[in-house]
């Protein structure tokens, strides 16, 4: 079975290049492609935040390890596979991150925290429901959150 | 540009048909397909939610609406464009929903909550880490919160 997938939109913003941390503050604006109607979007202004899911189109498919790793070649941390963490190096390559929507221009949305870099097709928005957040207390290992001390550290 | 998508594995469970609400409790089992090695589910124990990126494999193509509808047909919400609502009839026909974690036994993991019927094509798993969750208050529509009231809620 093979899934075709069509981009929506893309991303623009002054994020060039593959890096790993210092997404924090990043501004970015999602343009639609020009087969998608600009009242796709309507109603998008009443949501402080939507779920971007995006195509990693940058990465190199052959470098993909499926099974398990020690994450960012870091021997401190446990090796995992690659369902328990988040890189950018996975199989299909599909990127979601929640963001702050900022405003709707038109075809264009301008949104805050986008850790995907300029050129990066979209393929799907959808807006964030408190209901869809995470039932109960999350958790998770220790050294994920060590992993994420400068993720969203805004670059100087 | 297209992109192609394999699902990574497959969702079973006792929920055979689209249905648009009544989804709380509901316990299915995620299994790897043959071509994903087994470990690369290792270390997934330690988290207490999963991220399950999938695709809406029975929802007809041709009935996607991109510009402005009333969601569910109900004249008393407003309308709205298909990125400002989370309806599965929507470009690329992908669904993205947190679930709880409750075991994982070799290619095999036990989630609850998870919104899609039995055969749904996996195509991602992806960790919860709290630095992914909402950076400040999250607001919504109020027919959004009217829409899920039944949603989580157990079928009898």
């Amino acid at each position: 079975m093979k899934i075709g997938i069509v981009p929506i939109g893309h991303v623009k913003n002054e994020r060039k290049s593959l890096e790993d941390d210092y997404w924090g503050g990043t501004i970015s604006h999602l343009v639609l492609e020009d087969e998608m109607p600009e009242d796709s979007l309507e109603g998008i202004d009443s949501y402080s935040h939507l779920e971007i899911i995006f195509y990693f189109h940058q990465v190199d498919q052959s470098k993909i390890v499926l099974g398990k790793e020690h994450p960012r070649e870091n021997i401190h941390w446990p090796k995992v596979g690659i369902f328990a963490q988040r890189k950018k190096s996975r199989p299909n390559l599909i990127g979601t991150t929640i963001v702050k929507f900022i405003k709707r221009q038109g075809r264009t949305i301008w949104v805050r925290d986008l850790d995907a870099i300029n050129g990066t097709p979209v393929i799907d928005i959808k807006p964030v429901f408190r209901e869809f957040l995470p039932k109960g207390k999350v958790s998770q290992p220790k050294w994920s959150k060590e992993l994420m001390k400068n993720y969203w550290t805004e670059k100087r």
